[in-house]
């Protein structure tokens, strides 16, 4: 079994896969509503719109799981992207790979960060780490087959978080 | 100065101006990766390809209000639905209103509880309560007038919270 090493979740690390959803991924911020507000704007374009699709806004209510994470399989959805937003500030894990034949690579999303896949970007589902977390996910609702999933050759296994 | 009663958010309350985004609104909910997450579906569409316009996602962070509020003004978006979801758990209010003729409608969400308003839907703009507070935003993207502001006649003024 291979080992993944962790890395933090930038910007700049995660651009090949998506969009980091987070105020220091901002290109643009602004005050609004007289003051009392910023918005932190457009840090991940919504792409649903294929083959009659619409973004729909969902909730998924991920178990938690420990150390040592087993990663055996991804999967992705050629029609649509993907946004996971926390609801919370609990760490989670973040694996995705150019391709299903090339090692992955594993971020740490901490402090409410989030994350849109790019659409047909492969990725593991939820990794959430410390206890039941529930996100806000914004992806296609529609027709036909969005979801494509793969057994990996290489079994991948991740023990630590970076410190 | 009139006064506003806060009702408690329910999906059935806020029907005539949106949707509810919480586990308990969901019309289908079901298991997802291989048992370890539930997904709450489709719980509000994205409308906001209007006039060239497409979805984005941003973040809000709102200073926080302590009562009593007065709401003196309304907006809304003619070219789009926008959704907000919490990052916590505080609770903050929602301001609605049919027309800017009639009485309002303010909303206590509680628990994590997310709206989205209508493409159209006349609302105040956020009242976080305890904190500052951070929010998922879903709306439209793109050019033209998406946003019309109106002074009210009559001001309208909260002084307490659902017990």
């Amino acid at each position: 079994m291979n080992r993944l090493t962790v890395e933090l979740l930038t910007p700049q690390a995660f651009a090949p896969f998506g969009d980091v959803i987070a105020p220091e991924a901002a290109e643009q911020s602004f005050s609004i509503n007289a003051g009392s507000c910023t918005r932190f704007h457009d840090l991940a374009a919504v792409d649903c719109s294929h083959e009659d699709g619409r973004a729909g806004i969902s909730l998924f209510r991920a178990n938690a799981r420990g150390l040592p994470l087993t990663v055996s399989m991804l999967e992705r959805h050629p029609l649509g992207s993907q946004a996971f937003i926390p609801m919370s500030r609990a760490p989670y894990l973040v694996v995705v790979a150019e391709s299903p034949d090339v090692c992955p690579r594993a971020f740490l999303a901490c402090d409410g960060q989030g994350v849109s896949f790019r659409r047909g970007t492969w990725h593991h589902p939820l990794l959430a780490l410390e206890s039941i977390s529930d996100f806000v996910v914004v992806d296609r609702i529609g027709p036909g087959d969005n979801c494509q999933e793969v057994t990996l050759a290489t079994t991948w296994q991740i023990d630590t978080l970076p410190e």
